[in-house]
């Protein structure tokens, strides 16, 4: 069996993960990585790879490779896979591909046009969890979709260094839950109406953020997905969903550390929710790189492509929208050729 | 002791729970009941109860009487608590009190002008499950409140006769899930953003009214509630809260018909929740009518008043205003001089 | 409809739950009541029951009754029966009939002769959760029954002077686990291997009793029961059963106060079980009475008859003779002329 | 940092598990493997280990080894241990080390002779549910211990062909049972009650074996564990403990697939326990290979060793002659001299 040749650009967390992930997979063989810290290289080193690079552009000439895994910075994506596109070789980015929607659409015109595979690393949807209630859901079990219920909250807030850079709650953190809404009912969204504040960190306020919010989706048949999510929870990591219907409800719980009840003269009580989405998605994340792979070899649809992203963009710049001016706001409202700022107004509330 | 004379007005459904509960007190007589129907007031003979009228007036004019409760359709209560208030009796009234605000307005006014006690009928706050949520909350248990979580689903549609005349979905059903949201977390509502449709029944968008919704809530501090509602779920009576704050969250689930659990090859299998809200509020109505007993021997302050009541009409006003409007509606908005139509237009959505 | 006229004797804990009870039925009615304290007939008085006795057979003479229910203490339960089998009235008799297997023997022979009907109070057959584990293994939804697990532990350790009239812990406390074993598969047990020890209270041994034991109980066809029985648990009252197959396992859980969860830092916390019989098995004494009153009026078979007490005080002496010899005795063994000591002697373990 | 040097025995089931997750630590180097099948061999060879023997011994002789996995059938453990033992090399032994007691001493023997690390494959030690257990036991957080419970039931019985050649159910499956008493209470057992029955396949009682039981045990201060197997559960693996003291009581329940509910009219429905051990004690076999690396590269004591093994095998020597004789058996009257028959004679049921 031919291997195919891959490169990995960024060894940040992600980046690590997606690596050793690569390196247990048969099909695969990493050729190349690409890290502008000696720290990145060295971790790639240590796994046996010996091409190292501190510059994209000199990796994809001087390597020969099949398809390339960009986990470098959010800035860096739109460039990396044009660059990845012109060159005809494969990609799988983490999300987002761009926080501007004009640069988006640029890309995913190139990559149209050029015919490379192009995921997007949206790895919840490779989340056991969620795959069963997505399946459920396909298989009629609850009947006609009437409300997706999401809840995603993180087990604590980022510093305000990682937030003035990292899009806002909507596109850092919601855009994965857009995408859950999507996904599990496989239904397009058309509206949105955000409503949030800044309650664990008020300070939030001052760089245009929040980190608590509760959005309302409306599909384009009239049914509706709730999402709610905090930057802190003081449990751990929270991510649990539910589908209601006209025959039933399925939901999926989060994963506990164990399922040991100690019961004593106080009450029964029992371990936290894996506290990270490293913990809890490690599984996920597996099954995302190797279904890239397979579809690679198979030659099948991928997963989640390039639309994928495109259309949580769009809602994550609605529900800014719709924050900012405290109105439902449609998708198809968000104008292509204008600059959103991505500054959430607080005054609002 | 001296026992407290009880009427009873209404031998519907819920007349005939509380008539019930009120024989199971020791500190209460029952010395009259009055219901405009023979079958009604036959319920009450064959209890022992002798003076039986059908006109209110009557009874309240005939009967020595300290306390009544009135469990009598929607468009009496209010004439009905004013007959009382002018007679100096107290009163427990089913909600609503009326659907029309200005009409509310001049009730509350000649309660307050006349003295007595006036109780309104929200039950689900004397639910054990509520009630250790809200007192967990209170403690502090989960530090300061973020966000209240509400699932509401009744277990089968009601007919349209009856929807065309109950005020519609907001006035009819969510109204216990506002009173519920402003109950958990002891705090008033400012705005409120409602978005529906007409999923289970197409028919009742041309009656004006919706089946499925999703209500987001804002609180005068800028913390936030959702309430999900459904007049049809599958599988039975689905009331369930969930409070999240700063150092934790707390939730309530379900009670179910029974706790078994059958493992075969197909899956584990449970019980489904009782299904209706009589078997699921059955402790909870017989609390609510010994809190009222209680509060009037001991002469201390009722738990749900005439101004929750109040409360709870205006954000139920508020939500049909924004459904129709497709907009957040402040609650400073409702104008108690202005007639709302209970009519929600479709069409908005 | 002609009403049952009913008597109860003994106004103890669960006298007054039964009384309670029965005032709730339309088709009874209590006309008189036995105490031999001033205090537990002053209970029946306040209820407005007015032929209060404190005599046994005075109330048998002087009152026209068609069923009596006895909750006197234990020694006086056979002679109770046999004057009410010599009158021709039904009894329905908490458990157990007698601890000596010779007398039990008697009554029930005076019983059949008399031809009353006789039910004994397993009130745990009448348990929701209980007879929906019985009901499934009676559909097959396991298939072959092969093993049966009780968790039965009371929340607090009695006081010695309770237990040594008690007849120590099989046929005070186990007995209702023995029924509950024959009650699930409706199968005789054949043979007993029981282990215990006095841990919570060492002080138990030289009473020559037990507080914590482990018992193996073998059907006749084979198959096993095994029960776990402690005097105290920490967390309350523990009830569950486990009904393990070819097809499957079906289990009931204990009952909790509410079903709430608190997440905070430290874990997820819940309530305890219900804290005792009276609480958990508020339902079952209630469905148990009525069962009673239906089965006198419908003149059809008893739930739980003599013979059912029987079999389980046979099954506790197997048990007292297996943990003295420490060896498995046959049921067989148990002989009906020979008197058995109930002293457990805690030297063999 | 020097590596320590491995090598496997046995590509079976198991030994493929331990061979990669081996590999996937950076402390270690696997020298060379050895199995009697190409199939084996090729195998280690996929995953470039390049000294592949069909001979133990010559693998011994012809290598450089700190340490070897013992992976190979039942038969070969006590020789191959022997000969590790006789070379200075640290053994990872599958368990049994023999079902044969003498030569278990034997083995153990010359282990402590020649001072070398013997661990055996307790695996179900590092399983983070029943770690937990143990932990909080150990703690503490139910005061004294009083009682164990168990329940180990495999997904499906296996073929005859396998039963003969087991050891029987004891030895072979409850074993880990056993081994799971004595670690979770750090207490040794003294006695052993044993019941069982051929209730899934009557053919086993031929080959005089069982494939349902339910042993009692006494640990050395009188207090009990109780253990329930089944070879055949139609749901899946099922493996729950529960500790039982004086504070409170801790139980683990299984592993499901997932967490997902489904509600529809009729019931509550959710996934089975993961189904075979390979998939439960998944984490656990990556612990304790690399507990047995951490050991030797630490010169630490080892979590399970000879005397675990040997404790284990007395105990489930003990409970074939109990239910063989049908009477309880004190661990001390297993003669370290006499052979014991392996046969259960079904007919003493």
């Amino acid at each position: 069996m031919k291997k195919i040749k891959f490169a990995l650009v960024g060894l940040g967390r992600i980046g690590k993960i997606h690596l050793d992930n690569l390196l247990l997979m048969d099909e695969v063989e990493v050729v190349a990585v690409m890290d502008t810290q000696a720290d990145g290289r060295q971790f790639a080193e240590q796994r046996g790879i010996n091409h190292l690079f501190s510059s994209y552009e000199q990796m994809i000439k001087d390597s020969l490779i099949d398809a390339v895994v960009i986990c470098s910075p959010t800035d860096t994506h739109a460039d990396y896979v044009e660059i990845a596109a012109h060159a005809g070789i494969a990609v799988f980015c983490e999300k987002p591909l761009d926080l501007n929607l004009g640069r988006v659409l640029e890309v995913l015109k190139l990559v149209k046009a050029k015919g490379i595979k192009l995921m997007l690393g949206f790895n919840r949807r490779f989340d056991q969890e969620f795959l069963k209630v997505k399946k459920l859901v396909a298989q009629g079990a609850i009947g006609n979709h009437h409300l997706v219920k999401i809840t995603s909250r993180d087990p604590k807030a980022p510093p305000i260094s990682y937030v003035v850079q990292s899009g806002g709650l909507f596109l850092d953190m919601t855009i994965h839950d857009f995408d859950m809404a999507r996904f599990l009912v496989d239904k397009e969204v058309v509206e949105v109406y955000a409503k949030g504040a800044a309650l664990i960190n008020p300070e939030l306020s001052r760089v245009g953020d929040i980190d608590s919010a509760v959005i309302t989706l409306t599909y384009e048949d009239g049914t509706m997905a709730i999402i709610d999510n905090s930057r802190q929870a003081a449990y751990g990591y929270d991510q649990r969903v539910e589908v209601f219907g006209s025959k039933g409800m399925v939901k999926a719980d989060n994963n506990l550390h164990d399922t040991h009840q100690l019961y004593n003269g106080e009450g029964i009580h029992g371990s936290l929710p894996l506290n990270f989405f490293i913990e809890r998605y490690a599984n996920a994340y597996k099954t995302e790189i190797r279904d890239f792979v397979l579809a690679f070899i198979n030659k099948t649809d991928l997963a989640v492509d390039g639309n994928d992203g495109l259309q949580s963009l769009m809602i994550g710049l609605a529900a800014i929208k719709s924050i900012k001016e405290n109105r439902p706001v449609k998708i198809s409202e968000i104008n292509h050729n204008q600059e959103i700022s991505l500054i959430i107004k607080e005054s609002a509330i």
